[in-house]
């Protein structure tokens, strides 16, 4: 048994990773760690998970995340650079479900997140953890900075496309909604039901803390230099994000729908759906998939791309136990088998 | 593996039974039917089971579910009535998740719902599937009248105050609030989400067809005749029922709490929270839980209590597959251990 | 024209304050205030107001406000008893959305309230702003507590029974159930969309503030001592109540139907609906009405009321400028003749 | 006083015009007719209405509506072109929210509607009611075909750029989402809020109907041949639609955020928000607005433009109003003052 501990798991993250750890055939939960709700125990803060887990709360502490096999840090930015040394010095494995590793690039990690970054040496050896770029990588890895909700549903979409240099990598477009969990457990007026219910918006139109992390992702994929504009919105609903994504062909375009079919033919958490679909968010609410649709309207030169994800799960914790599940060498799907709950 | 038929699998009860028992360790699916989407795979009408279940509607034949060990009817009235006696004759197991064998009083039946019943011998043979009242019945039976959501809710919350003769039995309320999936998966107005949508109201205050299965389910647990007052209301959300039911000390009411978590002790579906708690539908979705709690309010002689469950699950796919374990000599909680999806 | 003032203009009431004010034909807005936001336009913080209201948020003073002929407090309890004083002395009228001028008991208020009355003489001769109870009181009172929105609910539910004495009165209950507005505009992580939607719960069963105004208010109509039953529910939508009132009949029932409609003939804000009628919430968002239709179930002893209003309009900013209306002798209807925002 | 009068008034864009109507200052209700309604109290449908509009429904009949100075046609395509001839030849002016008189070229119209059109020479005389683009036209016209919801949120965002010859208006991309009130009153299983709730998809991506009709009315204000992608996507929410529009600069920008404000400095309807906004759609909840916001993302070539409207009010029955209005010559914003619902 995998032995795991979650720093910060009073977020939505944090009690979507004890839902599918306490379900997971190879794990042993160790421990949680909050430094404001230590003591509590956890079914306290989240009845859904009475009789399922016991642990309390418990101050973060060295010793106790030391003892894990496994951790996976659901905190803001700058938390897990912190403890990420001392813990790999300990043999700890680490996936980040923040945003510490997951920018290459020193400078931008600064300027979006205006911090300094304190542990550089290991920004450069953790692995980007999207399973289905870095799959090799991330079974070799010690640490892992696990994708964004909205990069994972935009990379997914776009790769087959730039991969085979169809589409105009300079001009991509990429419409992208989430539900409200995306903002997190915080008490924030912006989030509340009487303000996202029965509406809905743009935000961060000139700017979103996404932007560089997928361009970076994209680079990878393209020969061509990447050029994005994104564009996030929030939904009136929980759970779920779906990316529109535009692209312009440059070549002919051929068959499409064989050209994704064959580029997730492996994959166990990608799902391309049948020509004509239209992926719905609730399809994969609660579960580890990301089904996608391709369409050229009208056969122009415009080839759209629909994905959702479930962002709790494979924008987040799922994605990061599909990255535990590699790094520890348990079968990639081991424990991330559960169906969407629909209705 | 116990081989499992589901007849009518297109509404909301349908699609539950087949995301319960397609990853339920000792079942295998056998058969699904459906007159109107014979030929079409169950995954093209629900996507959510793209991945998970292979089987295509077929058409309902003898042959078919007579190849069945136990077979699930999701069905309207009046269709398990017709079909149940040539598939007991063959052996094959019965779960009713419609209404046909709720109700035991002939005349009752027929008044609500407006025919005569076809098989009264069998009616009288079947057992009301509410494992927390007929556990040992359950076990023995060859077919089970599976309960309707708010009566689970209703008696579980009413049960232990009924038995221990503590409430006015003649003069109950049930304040019960459905999600619209409890109005099934059928095209009428009033369920439309722009109709159901940012607004509540009550329904069916004249008289409700789950009134008299719950009042005969509470008749059982009292000594004294039962009146009940019982108002549905609708909710704008999907899944969730919460009772909320009112009765009047008759007699030193002792330690309530201390009723109820005795009352419960051994039943694994029904979880009584701590004093002060406010069980919320969330806490249960997707889960075959009901979570209850129980008030005195200024110390008066009004007993409060609160009972929430998953209207799909317990109040109807989950209760379903518990009776089937218990029928088949399962685990009772084999399959069933789903944590509830939250947020 | 009138010249009215709002103190705590950055809620929901205040807003709400805002959208009728601006359209009312004799009134003209003077001033609203809030210390924190003191300089933004309003029309910044609420966009709907763009094109409608050119105020800014002003420093609360006493001669901004003092230059009002009518102050409306939407502000937490504790603030209008401070003002209140200086502003009647100079001749302004007060109507107090919070709780400052609703319990005439200062123990009452004391012990719900946490803190002591800073001015009892002015709660002795302010007046409970409920137009269907106090209309005569309410035109020659300087100073008016507006009711809280389940007291309104609750109290135009039972009255018509109260007063002609037909229900037991000691043995009330009131099942209320309220959209998340009704819980302010503050940042709290229970009122979030991903904390309060796709779910339902009680809340406040031991005790809710409006439990000792909906009792006080009752006991006016009763001959009898009142015994209330009062469990307050949190819906997952923005706007309305509903409340379903049982009560037990002590005399002949008479005809239930007639004796509401002749209780509410003359009363512009309070429909009777037909019998068999169920209100729903949406049938008032936006308006000033208060819906209920009453119902004997099966004939028997429990007469059932449901009882539907906005609660920030006939619940709060409606009813206060009904309020008004009285309070400066314009019509009673004026500025208050919006239609309900269906769907 | 205009005398008014319904075709069709039992659907969500019929209702709508009755609560605008009924508070029209300068308007008389003189009919609403419903062959399957026909009798019954229009209030009767729409508790909303108790006490503003007496109305019953009545059987469509040129007598009735030949009577009125103005028809509205809420009706499926197809009914409103087979009544206007005779409607115009007793000299009833027509305002049609359904289709019939939306796309000028009859080739297209057939190609989309799937019938042939009954009246070509009625819609060479119709004018498209776009105030914004053909005011002094629809004030001369007798017949008007109001623009459907989607093409008034799209056309607004697009226009001042297009006429600017700012973007290459070959490849456009609207990337549009609606609340569910715009599939109308009507039973089908995709509506249902238990299917549309906590669920986002996109639909129509292939060829929606409103394509060709935005095509045109871009066309009509670019000098260059107009190609668009236009995908809708289904929000799980009532009213609102949210326009996200994407445009690449093909020329020097300059300051687009006076450009825009400039273009719509004298609209009462389009509200061009300050530099840095994110419209929400309930800022314009049954208001007859259009609110908009531009961006130019990091300073790339590609234009952004957010543009939200009621769907049921400047996207059906307050434009329609708005249209009739001017065709009957009364000031523009007669009866469509009314400020957003917020929250």
């Amino acid at each position: 048994m995998i032995k795991a501990g979650i720093v910060g798991g009073t977020g939505y993250t944090g009690v979507e990773l004890l839902r599918l750890l306490a379900q997971h055939p190879d794990v042993k939960l160790q421990a949680i760690t909050s430094r404001s709700e230590a003591g509590m125990p956890v079914a306290q803060l989240f009845p859904s998970l009475r009789g399922h887990v016991d642990l309390a709360f418990s101050e973060p502490s060295l010793e106790t995340l030391g003892a894990c096999d496994v951790v996976f840090f659901a905190t803001p930015h700058g938390v897990a650079m912190k403890q990420a040394p001392e813990l790999l010095a300990r043999g700890v494995k680490i996936i980040d479900l923040g945003a510490d590793f997951r920018l290459k690039d020193l400078a931008t990690f600064e300027k979006w997140y205006g911090m300094p970054h304190s542990c550089p040496d290991i920004l450069a050896e953790s692995v980007y953890g999207l399973p289905e770029v870095n799959r090799d990588a991330i079974r070799a890895a010690r640490i892992v900075g696990n994708p964004g909700c909205y990069p994972t549903a935009v990379q997914l979409g776009f790769m087959p496309l730039l991969k085979a240099g169809l589409i105009d990598a300079s001009r991509l477009v990429a419409d992208a909604k989430s539900g409200v969990s995306g903002a997190g457990r915080k008490a924030e007026v912006h989030a509340l039901f009487a303000e996202a219910g029965e509406s809905f918006k743009a935000y961060g139109v000139n700017g979103h803390r996404h932007l560089p992390e997928i361009s970076q992702g994209l680079a990878g994929m393209s020969s061509e230099a990447v050029g994005l504009t994104f564009v996030p919105h929030l939904l009136p609903m929980i759970r779920g994000i779906h990316a529109t994504l535009y692209g312009t062909l440059v070549k002919d375009a051929g068959d499409l729908q064989a050209l994704f079919e064959s580029a997730y033919a492996n994959e166990p958490f990608v799902d391309v759906m049948p020509p004509g679909s239209t992926p719905e968010t609730r399809s994969v609410k609660g579960a580890n998939t990301c089904r996608i649709a391709v369409y050229r309207p009208q056969g122009g030169d415009t080839v759209v791309v629909l994905s959702v994800i479930d962002n709790l799960v494979k924008g987040a914790a799922g994605q990061a136990i599909q990255n535990m599940n590699l790094m520890c060498g348990l079968p990639e799907t081991a424990g991330l088998t559960q169906i969407a709950l629909l209705p």
